[in-house]
């Protein structure tokens, strides 16, 4: 297909209320807002549908969950197809019964369901009980072809997997996008925030650098107390793009629910890539141990 | 072997005018200056007997190459086993007649040939014409034993890979070492050396997060104008150390010879690696297309 040499994308950092209606509502209307300033792929954050409810285990909380496609897509599928845009929606995917995944799906101009992604890599961390909840991706790494660019789609913990974004990449990404839920817990924040928020957005800089392409990251923002008792999980925003060579070239707040709305130039990426060559120089035949755990 | 909780480690950060023997010489100060500070295993930049020769093709510069083991080996050898300490000694590697790596060697203690790595990815720049004279490492990524820790080797450009990184890694590095030799064009370095210096410092913190271990790089300083005419290549030192979460825990100049010398300490990898819990989450059985150039 043809295409121009920029296109404008956005990236939709907002808190989550515990009214799932209610955050459907209000993402739609984020959407609308980035594709009235421009946007032509507009991204939500991780599982926008309701808080971050993986912050304890709870099989009630399997009710949240909800089908591809299902209301979530159809509602967002209408609010693409009317604005002639591509949406990337976050979701918590219902496949069977007692099988969940984290996942998101790709809503296209025509409002059609392009596809879908299953989150590879699945932590499991105080607070972050993920491995409960969520089966790992089957689909493997992924491209979409939308009108306006070939995006490749991970999320939040594949970032910090070199792997995850080689592969995207290798299968033509021009752009990953990467929706998030990180946040400080409150009660390390002082002594090790900084730090954490740091490595974050380097080792996402760091893709954009070995694959030569454009990352955008959208986190939620807000302090969720899931659990009573808890001090929560502060989510830290800071969504971003960075260029093919790592620069960062726009940034959201830490704490406002904000819409970023970038555009991206082609000709960084071809002018990165033509001085960078890393991609003709990697060693394939001797990376075939990356398939083992350790090599004792 | 027994070790103990913390060791301490020597980057020589130097210039190297064209007199091969004074730039071993000088070398060897180095060495016995980090030895003398306290430092047990100390590294030397990429290719340290002579001026960065890659600025040109001509095949007389062949010349400059030598066996392993051979003088520098035995020179620094007799070092570190004087001071018994180890040595990581970058060398132009002369293998057969017309068969040339960039590669360096590991000297123990008792001075003796611990192994040899032998740069995995090799770059081709302008005034960097390596694919002219290194033949691509056939040894694979390698982890050396030595009595203070087990040191992962690479060399220069391979820091641009994050496959290099992990692969050794998942041989039991607990720090890699980067020798270097990096700078600016003089015509581009106002538009475009910050950007450049920042990608290399964060691709290399990124391994450090993604693998959880120590990162060492140590690069060249100065103006090294190799060909009449040409305004050759400022390197740019910045050698720095980052620990098992990125954080730049070291650091030197960009433009004088120095000798960083810093203690590293063990547990800090062993809480970030229990907290940022990343190699337990690789899903090896999908990586298989890292081996393949594209995935068309």
């Amino acid at each position: 297909m043809s295409r121009s040499d920029k296109y404008t994308i956005g990236l939709v950092q907002m808190a989550m209320s515990a009214d799932i209606e209610d955050n459907l509502k209000r993402a739609a209307e984020f959407v609308r807002e980035a594709a009235g300033r421009g946007a032509k792929i507009v991204c939500l954050p991780e599982m926008f549908r309701s808080q971050y409810f993986c912050q304890r285990e709870d099989v009630e909380l399997f009710n949240l969950a909800e089908t591809i496609p299902g209301k979530s897509t159809m509602t967002l599928g209408a609010v693409a197809k009317e604005l002639k845009i591509t949406v990337v929606a976050p979701l918590f995917e219902r496949r069977a019964v007692g099988m969940h995944h984290n996942s998101l799906a790709v809503l296209g101009e025509e409002g059609e369901l392009v596809g879908i992604y299953r989150k590879m890599h699945i932590p499991d961390d105080p607070a972050y009980y993920e491995k409960f909840y969520f089966t790992p991706g089957d689909l493997g790494f992924k491209v979409f072809h939308t009108p306006q660019a070939d995006i490749g789609t991970l999320i939040c913990w594949d970032q910090w997997f070199p792997e995850g974004a080689r592969l995207t990449a290798l299968r033509g990404a021009e752009i990953l996008f990467y929706p998030t839920a990180i946040g400080w817990h409150p009660y390390e924040k002082e002594e090790v925030g900084a730090s954490q928020q740091d490595a974050w957005q380097t080792i996402q800089r760091a893709h954009a650098i070995a694959n030569g392409l454009f990352v955008a990251s959208v986190n939620r923002v807000g302090h969720e107390v899931f659990n009573e008792g808890s001090d929560g999980i502060q989510f830290w925003g800071h969504s971003f793009v960075a260029d093919p060579f790592g620069v960062v070239i726009a940034q959201a707040s830490d704490d406002r629910e904000e819409v970023l709305v970038v555009e991206i130039d082609r000709a960084r990426m071809e002018d990165v890539r033509r001085n960078w060559q890393f991609l003709r120089d990697r060693r394939i035949e001797n990376y075939g141990d990356l398939q083992k755990r350790f090599i004792d």
